[in-house]
């Protein structure tokens, strides 16, 4: 990932309201909250009732989340959340996401999502169909 | 209120994104997000950072939540809080409020506010221009 | 409900550990957190995986909560929940709770809630069984 | 860390009750409320409000946080939570810490903290005495 990232740079992009809940007494957004920002940027292609990319019988499930946290977030407004994927594996794919408020990026993330088969609990490889798709969500690095 | 409560009885309007964390085991939004919702249309409005209701030293604070639960609430979507002031008194408040998902009414709220002399802790009352904000916020009851 | 309320006065009692992300801006724990600790005081007997009170194909759903502010509460530490219950009708009870940290009462609450027929989505009678072991959660109003 | 931790393994030994409203749709503990678990075990010391690591006009500020998901937590009961420091650094320290539920290890992690200067926004070095009690909490790895 390059140091100067921008919302532009991920393909898939959402949202969240920032609520006041999510403010801790520090004043800012809680840190735990940011854990939150990335699980919506993931199920909105991962577990979209419309399009669900893992077939009967199959569940993505989190293997590792890494977040930098970058700046603070602010109540009010709402952030932005961008995501890519950075590889396709047998059975996994790796995320980069950024989070951002008011066009700054607030933390990066990287996340391990696994496919697992509901019946044995282990990892099961990805069809076809998934990985296509999750291929056209590989931006290209910028330049 | 009446029973057939719309988003339009409401003079303010605003909106929460429903989360995934916002799920619970019984697969749909917890109850007790609810409350959140309802902070989210109460704070819009008295704590809006660019035009404070309370006047310096002084702060509202809720002394009474009442929520009538009327629907599930399901992700993925949105949320429409629609909020009105009922009553003014001497030093408080009371709002009613509305929570819609799809144009349905999902639950139904009324808050008790009170405003609050930091320094005593006691309450005390609502200067001139905050009684007339209210009251420009009280809509009438549809016929 | 007496005034004075006390963590004896309930039959149930159970508790929640504070967390730092329960603090919003203002320093204390959320309002809106006081509905969770609500939901725990309720869930401990009504969900009760080891004796569940419903039916297989009834659930409990809430109706109604009420909460009255009373006191802030403040991180770190606990809070202890007390709950009774106050009325059993027909396909319906009602709960009233108390809040205490360090023993004092931070916040009442009285809830509605009610069996419902997870085929028809309507309510249905409580089963004698379920009845009995209500009544036993009735406390006795102190003199 | 080796891979078969206990919560032997941690000096800092703190937990955390599981609430209703941590599960998510997919029935568990949701994954976001992982990171709020490492900040209890994390806020238990560094803002203990009895002895606080940070020196007046400084605070402890996240950078890293990453976790490895390892199995599910389930509702109801509470989970176990071991912090160690594996590193103190000029300005940070790393911290490393294990979410346990009946034993079990649920997730690990580890997290960069940094020491921030509250005026000029800046890492600013750790005093000796907060060096002291930091090395103390550095527990030998196990044989």
């Amino acid at each position: 990932m390059t140091d100067d990232i921008r919302l532009d740079d991920f393909p898939l992009r959402t949202s969240d309201k920032l609520r006041y809940a999510d403010t801790d007494r520090q004043g800012h957004v809680n840190n735990a909250v940011f854990a939150t920002f990335m699980e919506t940027g993931r199920v909105a292609f991962l577990h979209d009732p419309q399009a669900p990319l893992a077939e009967p019988g199959s569940a993505f499930v989190i293997a590792r989340l890494t977040i930098d946290f970058r700046a603070e977030i602010v109540w009010p407004g709402e952030v932005e959340i961008g995501t890519r994927v950075a590889a396709v594996g047998r059975s996994s794919l790796t995320l980069e996401q950024g989070v951002f408020q008011n066009g700054r990026c607030a933390a990066r993330a990287e996340s391990v999502i696994v496919l697992m088969d509901e019946a044995t609990r282990r990892s099961r490889p990805l069809s076809p169909a998934a990985r296509d798709r999750l291929t056209l969500l590989m931006a290209p690095e910028r330049a």
